[in-house]
């Protein structure tokens, strides 16, 4: 095989009470990448559609994350990497972590599978250090093993693949303001009081029991961020009010998506799922400001070959 | 029925990354009362055995989440409460929470049982309350619910029971040396480390996961805790000697009971709980501290009927 057309997934990232640890995997949003051998023995990003990006391997973050694989494999073969974005970048859905994860996830493939999924998670964190200086794993671990992802510790490196309730449905409204990774972090409080971060770890513990149970209820009432949420939210238009025009219709729950400015709204079925877009895209409407919409099912598989 | 004589058993809380939310129920080691109803309209305390405690009823831990319950419901019949107590008190081990849970399940029975196991918990967190200060649930909800309990929530409060792998066996060590609740509550630090907080639940969310899965060895790297262990090991005597003891033969786990001066060594089967057991009494014969030393399975069944 000299050439692989992959599609690599949008996450959602700390999941409310799973700040830094939790993420899960979308299924209809997601960037296209065609990687191929050359003969060049290059490593090299040669195309980017619709978003601007570095095209320089080197601050890239398919560029970076595919060249810490082949340095650690010791391979000197070359691949040019095309990347058809439809990740907005600074979506706060994973869109460094899409091309990362899929710059490996598609390279590892064309060597034959040299690694696991679970092993490339490491390799795609290199470019989410490029993208926002922290080499976080909740975007690219659920990218490259689909579902839900924990991220038990960093050190060592431990990410265990949680169940997927199957009828479990995702809200993404994006509103097209920019925020960082970078900025979103840097306003985050370094110390947090004992009390909250008991609750935090109550309602993570329930999130992860709701998952293994397919207690939707319980999952909905475990999506509470008392850490986090009141802080980030500041920074996005309309928090408080599309989480009102959620609940109202029914959304199991609510919260930011990775750093913002994207908001979930956790739902139960299609026809839940439907109406919770559509209320929130009209609320989202009347304020003026832009945005994107997306609906998704949980995409089990993470990265695909097309 | 006029009369019952139940088992009212210890509990770990806390088990390292689970502060404040995580307890588990042990099976050989807890009280043993007899609750008889009396014709007085009056709630007695009229015997205790061993361990020096409050024959009032308004200041002992069951007579108080006795008379809560009697009053939630607007009950007057009159009930003695006699206490053989097998459990020290100050152990770290949920002797507050055994007698507390024991007088309120006893009385449920008697009564034909107006209230569910997880009702009666937050009548018993009222005898919690009397003995340390603090209202707290993860000693009283695994002594009523069996097996590991999680707080998932006190306001309101949330008790989600988690699955018990059979195999596991719990080894406590009690050194003979008191630390109140109130004392080790007070040395703990109340704001902690963004950093520090996210590891922690990390590890909860990875200890959940092991419990349904019965993966033993992850419940082992679970039992981490970067918040409280650090702090409060201090106040127990060879703390970090008898971990190297318990990791070297064979121990899942190891962390402070509640808030000590009993330690816990997590263990999986007989022959390596006995083991252990063995091994840590040798160690802490060697010190010349006065100890109990406990081997028992997790008990999934709460306060039983004798």
């Amino acid at each position: 095989m000299k050439e692989i057309k992959i599609f690599s997934p949008a996450t959602v990232a700390n999941l409310s009470c799973g700040f830094d640890v939790l993420g899960c995997c979308l299924d209809t949003v997601g960037d296209e990448m065609t990687i191929k051998k050359n003969e060049l023995c290059e490593l090299r990003i040669t195309k980017i559609t619709w978003q601007d990006l570095p095209m320089e391997t080197n601050k890239n973050v398919a560029g970076v994350a595919a060249k810490v694989m082949l340095d650690h494999l010791g391979e000197k073969q070359g691949f040019d990497i095309e990347i058809d974005k439809k990740i907005r970048v600074g979506s706060g859905i994973g869109s460094s972590a899409a091309s990362a994860a899929g710059a490996v996830f598609a390279i590892n493939k064309l060597l034959g599978e040299p690694y696991t999924a679970k092993q490339l998670i490491k390799f795609a964190m290199a470019g989410e250090q490029l993208a926002s200086g922290n080499a976080h794993a909740d975007n690219v671990a659920p990218a490259l093993l689909g579902g839900f992802s924990l991220v038990k510790s960093y050190d060592p490196l431990e990410v265990i693949s949680l169940p997927s309730p199957g009828e479990l449905r995702m809200v993404i409204l994006h509103p097209l303001i920019e925020i960082k990774t970078q900025d979103s972090r840097a306003i985050l409080r370094q110390s947090i009081s004992l009390k909250s971060a008991v609750s935090q770890w109550g309602n993570l513990g329930a999130l992860v029991s709701a998952l293994y149970t397919n207690d939707y209820d319980l999952l909905g009432r475990s999506l509470v961020d008392g850490v986090i949420e009141p802080i980030r939210s500041i920074l996005i238009p309309y928090f408080d009010e599309i989480k009102k025009v959620a609940v109202e219709n029914g959304a199991l729950g609510y919260g930011i998506s990775g750093s913002g400015p994207s908001v979930f709204a956790l739902c139960r079925g299609d026809e839940n799922a439907s109406r919770v877009k559509n209320a929130i895209g009209e609320f989202y409407h009347s304020t003026g400001i832009e945005f994107d919409l997306h609906l998704s099912a949980i995409n089990t598989e993470g990265v695909k070959v097309l």
